[in-house]
């Protein structure tokens, strides 16, 4: 049987709302839908603040143990992976103390509230060699794969243009709630880090690093019912690259119609592309002068994992990006390589983080900011 | 703990190619998706030809059993539902016998070979008692579950049409390859049974009964690599309904550029609804002259189960539906209650081979055929 | 001068509402822009019933005479182009009155009543040996031409699917008001040949010879404000090709949300083309398993007419195609010839006619009906 | 009889190549297509370099002048609006000639090659006291109008964002060749200029004044077949609004697959709205929660002169806009009045090429620009 000879993993997930449940139905989904596994998950453990929560949370998806502190959960010795969906303020604290106990660690975007604290996490993943991701699960996504792949080996000739935006409307509405999302002292940021940050990465990603931002900056509504606001609602950033191109990078919170729109369009001097996250399963490819092909991107050729899901044209769901993203970092883990290029390590994190902040600075100072890591 | 007051259901699964990893993965994912679950599925049996095949699917999906011979899952006293995902010409024989045998029983579309067949099995689970389903799944993708409640509630006003065509291309090479799909024997019939009855469901789900049909069959390439093929590549149909609407039904397996293309237009006095199911997280709404509005089906307010999934904006996947599929027909075991309205019974898959022999009839004679079930 | 070597026509329109408005403009707009012309229209004359309203159109469009009867307008010697634009029922006299009359005869659609009506116009125009065509304008939209040389050209293969429907809405309300339209004394039918007619010439211009029908025609209010409805007002049919190709056809007046919605898909073994009427400058261009790409039109290399317009990427309107219509049928009687293949003669008028009566027979008689010419 | 007492206005136009085609079709279909017309143009003179061609162009669209000097085309006395639709570098001199003649003026786009010269042609129309416009023909798409009639009544709610980009594909290929265009002393800038003034006057008539700008510029091939180009390719704009909106601002000749696209999106705390020129007859509105709505624009309830067209559903091309512009500027000069708020004066050329101005600065001083007129 291939399937005992695949190496088991222990997964220990801090935090079991959102992200732990999405996190959590990959693990449980990898083992028999990627087949066979690069790695067997073994739920090792859970840890949420609320007791009652977190035990609930173990019984439902069957983790074997269940902390209300996470150093309990990294200290747990059946813990090889550190899987990090907490709140971005322990992004940090976390990450570290998991690396320091040799930990590998998976670690929710934005990495860290800004480059700085990124960096003290790259340090740290460093000095301990342990395996490192970022959750930058978009870059699991078939056709944002697919786009890489296409500009890569070059189909797209010269790069010109990279446009992207992320857009949502949740606090479109003045009356929408305060939550820890809009406090800088737990977020960081705004839409500059929660949605930004998937912005840049796929920046870099898709087309290379970024050299200069400018950028505008802009925070709607202070006061919420719950508490007032201190990050951005929204940015809009010009940006240049290192290989020539130009574009447009921007976030909001605000864009009212938008439920989650990442949307990204790549021109080059022998074609472009078009993405659009809420229709995650198609990509509209030019290849010249005729227009644009809508491409299902359901056809297993089109992307390494396709082949592991349905016929072609059964569409995908967006929670199998982290089905994808985990059996890529099972693979590293099992053959002790970095996730890297595919995968976002904690560099790319750290290097998203900087771009963040560039652009935070270039709207402070009303100038264009050069992008140094 | 809800999770243990949940009754238990074993499910014995008859195939484990296509059909058998969506159910499967259905059952592996509704416990703690659909939470707390109406039951809690346990994986008892798998059944299928090859011996080393269904022993490494047992493996892989963790059924406690693998049977080379379905009568023997069907013995299976730890199996209280059979999901018979077989090839057609077994769904008549081993849903009897799981009827006999006093299983509730899931049965793949289409029910049987022709109408006479499913009539028998429709007899067998009357006389047994027990609860029974025809899976016909895209009853439970929430933009068709919103598209008949907007009909029912009379937000179209009186319906003037209903056109729905079930467009695949996988057969449109002539140098496609034979298989059990083109086999009359085995099959029943074409893309009339394949892709046809879920037309003609969805057409008596969504608008009520038809009561006449007129209708092309066509077979372009009789002659593929590996066999013969009798029975349909296509049909074309136009359709009278008892409430006055008319309109077209089509399937096609050789509709060059269509991968899962199931498109369905409802024009009413007041609006009209257009669905495709390759973007099937997303309704074209039209309220009367202003356009269609185009409305994303991943707000929890659309679809009874949508808030079981993820935040609006998050789309859900091909296979999703069958998750809603089990979760009804568990709760309908656990309350020992019908699947109907909202799911198929053995009568919806019985009424629907009347309907595709009817489609047929009318073919083979040049002549309306009257639907009388 | 290019422009004083082209020869003059003199036309003479009957009717100065919305086709006679259509016509003119055509007419004024082809000698500057369709460059040089094949011939120079004249504005010769304009017939219409009402006395002061004829009077004004004439002086706003500039035709030299204006007349009540249209006789006096065929009898006029500067007219040698007699553009019949009235109601249905002036079809056949007007026409045969003007073939009689040696004029050269343009009438819209459809070309009569019924097919014996029509069989009568042909018989007059051959008789008279003038040069006739019907205004089946669609055949002069670019996107439509383009359909025709891919699939003439063979890009598509073999033909399997032709389905097209030509839907609008003006009637979806039952309080919608009557009109010459809505009572079979003066249109002959409803939908069927208003909207029907184009349908069904389009599948001949596109795919060949249909050979038979199978359909049903509906009525949905038979009361309006203003009398009784008498011509159906939608039909579906299923039909089959000569070549092989099965579809359907459809047209409705009361389609909700579709305004002037002529959709056209055709599926072939190598490729797939879809149309429709209300994005005209556009053509879905699937060729293989890629999906579809979307094709702007108004690159001149598309349609031999193109170049007369804009810079690529600068669309053109619905009125545009009569210009196209016109600068064909004057640059064939220019040259003595026939309109045909690209233009409809009023054989093609017959012909459509003949269907659109075979569909009426067939939801009559709830049979098949062969197409017999 | 109306027509006669319209006032008839003798129009010379400069140029008869791209625009001057457009201008003339536009004046040739205003006052039988605007019904009854604010007045009727006369075909008084057009003037262009070319003896031979300024000779058959006003043979082929009647003109009753022709003139190789725009300087006697504007001593001509039969002209009273001179359409100075020539290359930039004429645009100030043969404006403020005519202007002191005491001709009404109507400037091509962009008025001129930068701020300081609009600023000149300004203070001359000023001075003279005549009807002055800047043919920023945008405005009078139905679409576009709508947009602003929405955004100003208020049904967005606060404006968060605007967005526009201008994007065309013909210099793509770096093999396309050099043309005055591409010329910084007769076009004053590249895309900037030429596509950016039409983004920049938009954004200024759905939202109202910029106050700032940041900006990247960018010439991606240098050397063409016929010369070198001094002026940008494409620029990529961040920019704040008075009203507190931010957003990004777009022009690019390098957006491959882009022919004519300019694509507009503005989000407010109520609703947003999408348009793309490409698709000039439809509009996507979003009110609230539901998604976009696809609103054909081709309604008469929709736009003042829709009801001059066609029936609803039958759209109209890129080149109607100026028959609207025209219809617009006729009836101010027919009444003595400013052609703003609706229509683009110098005051609007100046403000437009100030913005661009200002892109253009802070593309090279790397710092946002403040907006000062």
């Amino acid at each position: 049987m291939q399937l005992s000879s695949a190496p088991e993993i222990g997964v220990g997930v801090i935090g079991y709302a959102f992200m732990g449940k999405a996190h959590t139905n990959a693990l449980k989904t990898l083992s028999y839908m990627i087949y066979p596994p690069p790695a067997r998950p073994r739920l090792a453990a859970i840890a949420g603040r609320t007791e009652a929560a977190v035990q609930e949370a173990a019984a439902r998806y069957g983790y074997a143990s269940a902390y209300t502190d996470w150093r309990d959960l990294i200290a747990d010795p059946t813990v090889d992976l550190v899987d990090n969906g907490g709140p971005n303020d322990i992004h940090a604290e976390a990450s570290i103390a998991a690396a320091e106990a040799h930990k590998h660690v998976l670690c929710e975007k934005p990495l860290a509230r800004d480059a700085a604290e990124a960096r003290t996490m790259l340090a740290a993943v460093n000095r301990a060699g342990v395996i490192h991701m970022v959750a930058f699960n978009y870059r699991f996504v078939p056709a944002i794969r697919h786009m890489r792949d296409l500009i890569a080996g070059g189909a797209l000739g010269t790069i010109y243009h990279f446009r992207a935006r992320y857009l949502q409307d949740w606090l479109s509405s003045p009356a929408a709630a305060h939550s820890w999302r809009l406090s800088q002292a737990t977020a960081g940021s705004g839409a500059l880090g929660d949605l930004g940050s998937h912005v840049v990465d796929l920046a870099r990603f898709l087309v290379g690093e970024p050299t200069a931002v400018s950028a505008t900056l802009k925070t709607f509504t202070t006061q919420r019912p719950g508490g007032t606001v201190d990050v951005d609602d929204a940015f809009a950033a010009s940006v240049e690259f290192a290989s020539g191109a130009i574009g447009t990078l921007e976030a909001s919170r605000v864009a009212t119609g938008n439920k989650n729109g990442l949307i990204i369009e790549v021109n080059g001097s022998n074609g472009s592309l078009r993405f659009n996250l809420q229709r995650l399963n198609e990509l509209a490819v030019c290849s010249g002068s005729d227009g644009y092909t809508d491409v299902l991107m359901t056809d297993p050729a089109r992307h390494p994992w396709m082949k592991h899901w349905w016929p072609s044209g059964h569409i995908i769901g967006w929670e199998h990006t982290f089905v994808h993203e985990f059996a890529h970092l099972f693979d590293a883990i099992a053959n002790g390589t970095s996730v890297a290029p595919d995968g976002a390590t904690f560099e790319d994190g750290y290097r998203a983080a900087v771009i963040c902040d560039a652009i935070a600075t270039a709207a402070r100072d009303h100038a264009q900011v050069s992008v140094v890591y």
